[in-house]
Order: structure tokens, then C-alpha cells, then sequence
């Protein structure tokens, strides 16, 4: 391949500081070292953890960088060493790696993967805790692994997952993380069993992926609970079969809940990242058994409480990263599972628009109406 | 026999204030009810619930009352309808009721059993909702269903487990709480692995049975806790393999264990009752995976906290009650284990004395060297 190699010129959003406008640029990509694989992204969609890192309340966000971490793409070329991919792969970037030989992975009891953690959290690749983007020279920070707001990216071996090259890439690119969290914490982190009544607070992509992955399990209910009226036509088609609007009673959510469930749902879910919705969502479990699953990420610095009486008499307080699915290995499974249309995909993208737009995008997120935003990276 | 269907007067320890010492009483016990059972007690040792109880601090006692929950002793006669046991069947007295036909008892999911709850937390009887003891006409509360400070006590037939007539009761006494707690949280609710690294924070009695369950599920290290330097004598004989006082260190104790562990422990458990202790037993975990467990009970209205971010990256808060044992079925069964000499009781007496000494042995409960006083209750 022409490019293979070289340094390419590409488009990328640059978040050159906290809170100001995305600005695009022509970025430089170094080609991929020993263990890495350069990326051509189609289509990348907008997840709140971008919106939260540009926003400049993460203490751990870098800049300058390029932030994005939901999209799907072809592979350009790979560094030495790298077998599992080849150019002209279909591929999923994936922020959990999924490195296979770490205490981690080898476990058998997370998908959390440890082998490049520490040098995605600095913003840099592993082998030589260097950049690969750079404008005029100057380094950017990569986000999260993945860096999928540039029309080119380069992510570590572990971090990509190879798809059916059949599967629509402008769809699929949203089970490189919410739609696939929202599953996997029902599916992996809960385990939510049929008759099952469940409890999901909020009811964004998360929630909603939730409710389906609910349904999918044989929850004989499905709890909505939602500040924004307007979710619940929505939240219909995704499985949820009661709605509930805080703002609708004067009781704490957490009783609302218990009383409509003869003492408290089997399972409940935060999608939303409050911490006292956090705490509401635990108890409004059922004592003795019921689980509280938290996906929802907190502002930093903020924490969660509850009286410990509450897990004594049987309550189980969780979290779920990507739903505990293992990238490498289950993102092509749910690729599969969406193209048996045995999972939906198409029906959280309220909206396409290009690279170009992408301040616009954000702002969309942000408003009441949308789930998702894809990002066409290549008009 | 001749006390059938008659009241009983004997000798009972009555708490008729808060903080004040208990007063050795003439009370009567009036026969038991449809579904109720009156019981010899024989022997019966103290635990810290009886003391949080006894100081006032727990909002839900009530005054004047009968303690004791920990205990062994022999059916004297049974009430209308009870068929489980008869007079002369060696019991222990549950705290934890297991009716096998409420909710949850028949959930598969929990040792809380609904049946009588309200009740006991009353101080009543589930009948009539009244008490069967008094002192001449004015009635004493009942105290979690058991009230074994009392040479006769009249508990449901739903809490009450019969066992092996040839076990010594002045020893399985301590199987009505401590001990089975300890053991139940390691088997049942944490179900720890063979292999893993375990923390127990605190060495008293619960926390040395979370050690010899431990030891016995197969962990490779249990590491002890507790600021009491003198503990580790004794906890080396119940399985504990490191020791570790936070008063050595300046650094928060979870961070001790985290170094100590390669980044945290498989299973930590918190046999103390102190809610910071709670949270450092669940940050001591490892990530992806590591389970906590509360055991402790802490003083009423206190609360645990921690980073959502703790359990979004794979950690569990649990809690357990009685360890998780269905009363009347896994009593009899760990008084069995004991027979065997598959599991330690004597070794957790470290006093004996008499029903007339109760006050002492309170004093004796709060003192460090002391694990678990047995009272007899007939001299
Ligand atoms: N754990 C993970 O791996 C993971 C992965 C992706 C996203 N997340 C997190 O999941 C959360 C949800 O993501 P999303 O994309 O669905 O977000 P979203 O903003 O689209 O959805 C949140 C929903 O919560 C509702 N809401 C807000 N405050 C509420 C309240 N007080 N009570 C009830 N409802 C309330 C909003 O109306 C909205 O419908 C975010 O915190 C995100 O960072 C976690
Ligand atoms: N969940 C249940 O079903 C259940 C049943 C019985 C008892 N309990 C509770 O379990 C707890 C322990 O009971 P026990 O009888 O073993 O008590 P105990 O007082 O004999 O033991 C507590 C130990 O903790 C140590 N300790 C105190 N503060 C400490 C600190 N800050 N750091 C480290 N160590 C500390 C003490 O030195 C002591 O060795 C109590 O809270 C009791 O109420 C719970
Ligand atoms: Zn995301
Ligand atoms: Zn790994
Ligand atoms: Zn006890
Ligand atoms: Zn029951």
C-alpha cells in the first residue's frame, strides 16, 4: 500500500484545550511501531466520556489531543509482530484491550486488561511512551487508546477488534462502547435471569441498551426511570415496560420503586453517572438478593454512600467497565449478533453528521432528543 | 412432663434500662403458643449485639428486655401444630427465623426468612403479638426472636434448629451467631476460591472463623488486621498466615494490602463493625474482581463510602447476615461438621462463667483478651 510506512496526512478534531471549540486540523500519523496498527476510520460516534474529558472535569484528560472512542474502520497497515490483523481489515478500536496474556486476562474473571493501561492513561502508545499524532511537529496526547475523531488513528495490537467485513460500518461503529456496555451489564456484570424484574435509571443509549439486553434475558419488567418525559415513547421499543419520573412523586425514587415491587426489584442499573441516584438505584433492591449495577461514570471526586445495613441484609453493589465483555473476543460476537438482527444497532443513531460538524454534534448530545451521533469521517 | 401447658418461673437477666447493669430476675415464662416452642437454655454465650443492644445505642431496642442469642438448651414443650421438634430434643435457638414458604425462604437466594421478622423486631411473639416473659404481671420485650439469657425462653418454631443430641452444649452454643457467621461468609457469600489471597479486618471471634473458613476453602494467604497487636497469637492457630497492624503504618491500610498483594486481595472481609474500616476493606481489593464483604454492624445512622470508580472497575460490595446459613437446615449441619472436628468451637471459649456473672462477663466481652464467654445458665 502506498501509504504503508509513510506518514499520513489526514483530517482529525484537535481539543487544543479544555472547553474550547474542537478545531479541525491536518494532522500528521506516524506509521505503527512494533505491536500497533494504524487505522482508517469510516464512521466514529460521540460518547459523554469525550464530552466529559473535553469538558476539562476529568483530572486525567490531556491536552492537547484527539478525543473519540466509538467508531469502526479498515486497517491501513501494521507494525512488526502484529498476526491477528492485516491491512484491509475490517476493525473496531476498542478502549479495553484485551492483551489475552496478563493477569488480567488471564483470570478468567474481568475484561479488564492491564498490558497498555498505563501508557493509554497517559495518552501515549507503550512501546516507546510516545505520540503518533502530531500538527507541525507538535505532539497531541491520544485518548483513551483509540483516538477515533482523526481520519486515521494508530491503537495498540490489543485494542482492535476484527468484524465481519460485511456488517455496515456506519452502524456497528456504536458497539465499540455504549451499546455494547449497556448488554454487558446485564448479560456479563448482572447476569439478570428470566422473570427477573428490573430497575434502569436513565434511559440514554446506556439505559436503553440495557432495557433491550433485559428483555433479551426474560425480565418479566422493566423499570424506566427517567427526569425527561419524552424517553419513554422511545424506551418502549427497547423494552422497557414501566416508566417512572422522579419529578412525578414526592417520595424518594428508591421508595417509589420498592412500593411498586412488592419490596424492591432483583436487579437495577445507574446510566446516568449521579451518585445519589447511585445510592437510590442499591436501595431499591429487593433485600436478600438484589444486585444495583453501577455503569453510569461520576464527575471526579464524587462519592457513593449508603448505610452498611443495606448490604448485610443482602443487597450487591457492582460496576461494570464495557459491560465485562473482553473486546477482542466479544465485539466480533455482537457484530454477528447485530447482523442475525438479534441485537439493535441502527435504532440509537438519531443522527449522522461529518466530521466537520463536529461541535455541532457535541451540542446535539447534549440536548434531550438525541442518543447517538455518527460521524461520517471522510466528507 | 410436669411444667407442660404451665407457667414457668425461674431465673432470667433483665435489662430494664439502657446502660444499666442487668438484673438477675424471678420472671415468668408463660407456655408456648400455636407454632412456638419453650426451651431449656443450658448454655448461653454473649455477643457484641447483645452489648450494642444493651448500651442504648441501637435506636430499635426496646426496654425492658430479655438479651442473649447465642445458645444451645432442650425443648421443654411445644405449642399447638409444632411438629419439627418435641420435648426433650436438644436445640440451638436461631436468630435468623427459616419458615421454608415465604418469599424468601423459597427464593433460593437468601438465609432472610420474612416469616416472623416483624415480630421479633418488636419484641413479640408473631401470634399475638405479645411477649411470653414478665416479672410479676409487667412484660419483658423478647430480643431477635431468642432472648437466651433466660433459663426457660419461648421462641417460634421457625427459629429453632435441632441437633445432634451427643453434641456438648456448652460448646455449640457459639454456633447460634459468631462462629457460623464467620464460616458462612467465606463459604456462602464470598464462596472464596482455593488459591486466593484473603484480608480479614478484625481478629475477634467473626473474624477468626472467617480465617479457619478461609484456611479451609483453600486460600493461599489470609492476611489478619487489627490493631490489636496482641490478636496474633491466637489467630495463628486459626489460619491466619501475615499480620498486619495499621498503627506500623503511615499509610492508609488498604494501600498496605494493595503493596503487599501485587494490587489488592481476591476477598476481604470486615469483622469490626467501623465504617472507614468497611471502606478499606473494600479498596484493599483487587481490581477486576475483589469481593468485600461487611460483616461487621456499625453503630446506627453511620454510613460506608467509596468511588463509584472502585466498582466500575470490578470490584464487589457485599454483606452478610448469619454468613448466609439457612438456620434450621445448616445448624444442625455445622454442628455436625463439628463432631467431626471439621471446624473449631472450643477454641473460641475463652471464659466460662455463670448466669449470675453476666455483668462480668459483659465486662469480660469488651476486654482484648477475651473471645467468647459461655454462661451457664443453671447454677
Ligand atoms: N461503565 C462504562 O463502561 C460506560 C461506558 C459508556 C458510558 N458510560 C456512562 O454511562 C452514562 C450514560 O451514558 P449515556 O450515553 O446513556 O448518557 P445520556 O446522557 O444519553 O443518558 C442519561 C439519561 O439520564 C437521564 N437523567 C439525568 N439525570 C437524571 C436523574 N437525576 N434521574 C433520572 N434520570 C436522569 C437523562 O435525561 C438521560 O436520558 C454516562 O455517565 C456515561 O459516561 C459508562
Ligand atoms: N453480620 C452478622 O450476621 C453478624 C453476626 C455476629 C456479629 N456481627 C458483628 O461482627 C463484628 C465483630 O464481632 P466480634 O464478636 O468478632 O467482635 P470483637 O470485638 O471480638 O472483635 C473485633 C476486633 O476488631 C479489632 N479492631 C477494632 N477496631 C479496629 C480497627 N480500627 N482496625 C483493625 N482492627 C480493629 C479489635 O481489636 C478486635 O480484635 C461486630 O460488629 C458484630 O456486631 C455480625
Ligand atoms: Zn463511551
Ligand atoms: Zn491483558
Ligand atoms: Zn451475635
Ligand atoms: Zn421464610
Amino acid at each position: 500500500m502506498a501509504t504503508q510506512g509513510q506518514v499520513i496526512t489526514c483530517k482529525a478534531a484537535v481539543a487544543w484545550e479544555p472547553n474550547k471549540p474542537l478545531v479541525i486540523e491536518e494532522v500528521q500519523v506516524a506509521p505503527p511501531k512494533a505491536g500497533e496498527v494504524r487505522v482508517k476510520i469510516l464512521f466514529s460516534a460521540l460518547c459523554h466520556t469525550d464530552a466529559y474529558t473535553w469538558s476539562g472535569k476529568d483530572p486525567e484528560g490531556l491536552f492537547p489531543c484527539i478525543l473519540g472512542h466509538e467508531a469502526a474502520g479498515i486497517v491501513e497497515s501494521v507494525g512488526e509482530g502484529v498476526t491477528d490483523v492485516q491491512p484491509g481489515d475490517h476493525v473496531i478500536p476498542c478502549y479495553q484491550a484485551e492483551c489475552k496474556e496478563c493477569k488480567f486476562c488471564k483470570s478468567g474473571k474481568t475484561n479488564l486488561c492491564g498490558k497498555v493501561r498505563l501508557a493509554t492513561g497517559a495518552g501515549v502508545m507503550f512501546s516507546d511512551r510516545k505520540s503518533r499524532f502530531s500538527v507541525n511537529g507538535k505532539p497531541l496526547y491520544h485518548f483513551m487508546g483509540t483516538s477515533t475523531f482523526s481520519q486515521y488513528t494508530v491503537v495498540h495490537n490489543v485494542s482492535v477488534a476484527k468484524i465481519d467485513p460485511k456488517a455496515p460500518l456506519e452502524k456497528v461503529c456504536l458497539l465499540g462502547c455504549g451499546v455494547s456496555t449497556g448488554l454487558g451489564a446485564v448479560w456479563n456484570t448482572a447476569k439478570v435471569e428470566p422473570g427477573s424484574i428490573v430497575a434502569v435509571f436513565g434511559l440514554g443509549t446506556i439505559g436503553l441498551a440495557v432495557a433491550e439486553g433485559a428483555k433479551a434475558a426474560g425480565a418479566s419488567r422493566v423499570i424506566g426511570i427517567d427526569i425527561d418525559r419524552k424517553k419513554f415513547d422511545t424506551a418502549k421499543n427497547f423494552g422497557v415496560t414501566e416508566f417512572v419520573n422522579p419529578k412525578d412523586h414526592e417520595k424518594p425514587i428508591q421508595q417509589v420503586i420498592v412500593d411498586m415491587t412488592d419490596g424492591g426489584v432483583d436487579y437495577s442499573f445507574e446510566c446516568i453517572g449521579n451518585v445519589s441516584i447511585m445510592r437510590a438505584a442499591l436501595e431499591c433492591c429487593h433485600k436478600g438478593w438484589g444486585t444495583s449495577v453501577i455503569v453510569g461514570v461520576a464527575a471526579s471526586g464524587q462519592e457513593i454512600s449508603t448505610r452498611p445495613f443495606q448490604l448485610v441484609t443482602g443487597r450487591v453493589w457492582k460496576g461494570t467497565a464495557f459491560g465485562g465483555f473482553k473486546s477482542r473476543s466479544h465485539v466480533p460476537w455482537l457484530v454477528d449478533k447485530y447482523m442475525k438482527k438479534e441485537i439493535k444497532v441502527d435504532e440509537y443513531i438519531t443522527h449522522n453528521l461529518t466530521l466537520v460538524d463536529i461541535n455541532k454534534a457535541f451540542h446535539l448530545l447534549h440536548g434531550g432528543d438525541c442518543l447517538r451521533v455518527v460521524l461520517n469521517m471522510n466528507v
